[in-house]
């Protein structure tokens, strides 16, 4: 018998706090429908009385793939001066027709008299009338004891009497909230030991805040001491330093632990899942991310890389693709023949370690790498060099030349950017001109001008990221340019890199083996 | 009595071995000095025996304000066939000739055997000769117990005997590493009690790794559990995902368990030393970063915001003041002018609170803020913004033009940049060019080539780093480019930043924010 916890995800309503998250109604159906495949239990789709936005969701989520009975609404206790039936803010929630509601209410008797301003046993009733009339009216209510941690040290016999008036009105589950962020790792577990002293065997959730970069740890804590349900959103988005992030609290519970969370065949997809909504959300991509993150299992000093060929677990805490990542090996001045070698498979290619190719290849790595070279980040340009090195590429076209010019003076509204560009693919020349938003975005719309003629598969191939870092200091506008460029198409993305004082021709690079890549790869393809 | 947790950063090795960390020796010395400044007692400069690279920053660290004391090396055992006094890992620690070294050594009876491929009992060996080798030629000899929790949990009684032959050769302190990263924080503290059960109260550290998402927490648990020694990096720096965050556990143990890691009055340059060392990084800014994040003390719902403006604690876990932070609420920023009259006061511009010009400079900023200016790094700039701006400064120079070209083809050796610039000063017109290794220094030499005739002191005035940073704002696709300038003359140094979707045209904005800086201050001297 495996244990359960379950995960109630609250990215569509705490997520949403985040100052950079944004989603549209169409956003928000898609991650409801995303979380649900993944096997998480609940979805809380918003708050209605706060947010009309919300009301919109709860619309359209039923028309899509998740059944109503995994789609829960946000709300608070009614107010003191109303009756739940002519509460608008309860009225709200009911009026979105789903089946499971949970409203949050004070815990800490500072909030009641400071910002509730009314008495203590008031809050009791608050919380016992509303969960109560809700009971009466949906599948399950859960309870939201805002700021428990918090209210618990600073009046443990109050916090305690509101979990009670919670229990009495029969909650179906009763969530601590560490709503500032601020428990220590060190104390949540001897607070649930005492809570459970009074609650026994009562479910209870647990709500952590990241704001002292704990709230995966607390949630796992609070799991050991015998919580049920875990709250959080995918990514750790949230206000301020954002939630518990269930992409780690998940594979934590389930890996390290035994807990079933989500269904054992689905935790493959914790990393697409992840990158699916980042993507929805258009946020970048954390590569340190624990789990998902693309850095997660890359190795970069020589002593972990030939330990993990000889035994992934040396220095793996698990294998990568349980949650559907993968081991990945850095190219790095750190590192050497044995690298390449495993490079050189992961690229498809067929390499001897006794090719006399591959020193060939050591060599000028090493060249390219003193000039201030950086292949991680920039694997496809590592892939173009090692083709070209050992004889294996044949050029889809001739760069001959570029001019570009930037113009600024007091009659114009905005600088000038214009390129030119000459290039030869099969003996015949193109010269083309193009405008741009700066000298590189200039070339850059020249160069795909004058080749999509030949190749018009480039069309579909986009730049999504540009990072530019001047590599000697203490020179100043003289110094060493680096340009890493990050491109993308309909099958992925790959980096690129280019190395110079001239800060294009560095760019100028960049864009050409990004390019030279994307050709490469499509006629791998056909 | 306050209780004392000694720090140790390895951001400068450990952290080196993130994917996207690359630090020149220049970085390296300046990073060392920010984190002497901010009062860490230990800063870990590189692995001599293993990147030469790292030879460098020792040599180069001699030279700058850190003392001898504060630095450390970081090595392995001596090899099994090898003696210490012809072993090259060992002497090359030695020839570093700093106070402190590091080394680690195997715990886990599989890496001896399957890695090092020799006897448990000869790996005891050799633990305890290279410390007690390195205890005869250096001030401190600290051990970082590979493996620490995994190999206690793969064989519990050989993971004891390793710490005990390191207790034997007197070992300064001895570090359990959880260099898996893989340690729940569940378990942390009872292995820490069982240890302790066998070292009793010899110094023991922790270094934890954030593969599971558990690092600081982890580390604050070990602390609670009687460690005195805490290893991490700035902002979480490090392979795969990181190390523990030295910016999230350091006001963890301050300002919630009253530990004294760093001087009580230092703590409040959190902030800043977190963002200096992004920067000199090129990395970005994690706004959500707890403690000192831009989002860390931001308030978007409505409850929070009200509550907020009556009393800050009930949705803040800490003052964000005590971190060199601030309370930000979004849609409404009513925060800002105090801060403002406090760096106009910091400048020496006289400056009343009620004076309706400082609500302009409010205003501007705002709008400089939006459009992805940052003036962290670049207060020249921001003095500049506020002195125009209350209509207190005289223009030295109008710029009338410039123009620049960049070209290249396969006639030439290397590509051309070749600016012309147009100023007036006092009426009188110059029209002058310049060639440059790349466009922003062909404007560069430019400029002070039309300047020079009128203001020779620009003679002294050199540029001395020059930093590219891409920027996507909003939803949007189009990239916002913002530099930064780093100048100096005999007096010292300053920063300038240009912010605009052409690359030339913000590199152009901060040079002549660096030239009328330089203008500036030269004038009020006299």
């Amino acid at each position: 018998m495996s244990k359960r916890v379950e995960i109630y995800d609250t990215t569509l309503r705490d997520g949403t706090q985040s100052e950079d998250v944004n989603f549209t109604i169409a956003d928000k159906v898609k991650i409801a429908e995303a979380l649900y495949d993944f096997g998480v239990r609940y979805i809380e789709g918003g708050w209605p009385g706060s947010n009309p936005r919300d009301i919109g969701f709860f619309k359209a989520v039923k028309g899509s793939s998740v059944p109503d009975d995994h789609i829960a609404a946000f709300g608070s206790t009614r107010r003191a001066k109303r009756t739940c039936d002519n509460d608008e803010n309860i009225q709200a929630l009911l009026e979105v027709e789903v089946p499971n509601l949970t409203i949050f209410g004070k815990t800490w008797d500072l909030h009641v008299t400071e910002a509730l301003k009314i008495e203590l046993d008031q809050n009791l009733e608050l919380i016992n009338d509303s969960l109560s009339y809700l009971k009466t009216k949906v599948d399950r209510a859960f309870y939201d004891a805002e700021h428990f941690f918090d209210g618990y040290k600073a009046n443990k016999e109050y916090a305690l009497r509101t979990l009670k008036a919670a229990m009495d009105a029969k909650a179906d589950c009763i969530i601590l909230c560490d709503t500032n962020g601020g428990t220590m790792p060190a104390e949540i577990g001897s607070i649930i030991d005492e809570v459970r002293k009074v609650t026994g065997d009562y479910p209870l959730g647990i709500h952590c805040h990241n704001d002292s970069d704990c709230a995966v740890a607390n949630s796992v804590i609070a799991v050991k001491h015998g919580i049920v349900h875990v709250q959080g959103t995918v990514n750790g988005y949230g206000e301020r330093c954002g939630n518990a992030n269930i992409m780690s609290v998940i594979p934590n519970l389930q890996l390290k632990y035994g807990y079933e969370c989500v269904p054992v065949d689905k935790l493959k997809n914790l990393r697409t899942v992840s990158r699916y909504i980042n993507e929805l959300g258009n946020l970048k991509h954390n590569i340190h991310q624990p789990y998902v993150g693309r850095s997660a299992f890359a190795h970069k000093g020589g002593v972990h890389v030939s330990a993990i060929m000889k035994n992934s677990s040396t220095y793996e805490h698990i294998e990568p693709e349980l949650v559907g990542n993968r081991q990945r090996v850095l190219l790095s001045d750190l590192s050497g023949k044995s690298n390449l070698i495993y490079k050189a498979k992961d690229f498809g290619l067929d390499v001897d370690s006794s090719d006399p190719k591959i020193n060939a290849v050591v060599e000028r790595l090493k060249e390219l790498e003193n000039k201030g070279f950086q292949f991680e980040g920039a694997e496809a340009s590592f892939e173009l060099l090692m083709r070209k090195t050992m004889g294996t590429f044949t050029p889809f076209f001739d760069s001959i030349s570029y001019r570009v010019i930037d113009e600024m003076n007091t009659n114009m509204g905005s600088p000038l950017a214009e390129a030119t560009v000459m290039i030869k693919v099969d003996g015949e020349q193109e010269h083309t001109a193009a405008a741009g938003n700066g000298p590189v975005n200039a070339i850059d719309n020249a160069i795909r001008k004058a080749l999509l003629n030949f190749y018009p598969n480039l069309k579909d191939m986009e730049l999504v990221d540009y990072k530019v870092r001047i590599l000697t200091t203490g020179t100043g506008t003289e110094a060493v340019t680096r340009v890493l460029v990050e491109s993308k198409d309909t099958d992925g993305t790959w980096g690129t890199v280019g190395v110079a004082t001239n800060i294009v021709d560095a760019s100028y690079q960049a864009l050409m083996d990004s390019i030279e890549y994307k050709l490469l790869k499509d006629k791998e393809k056909e």
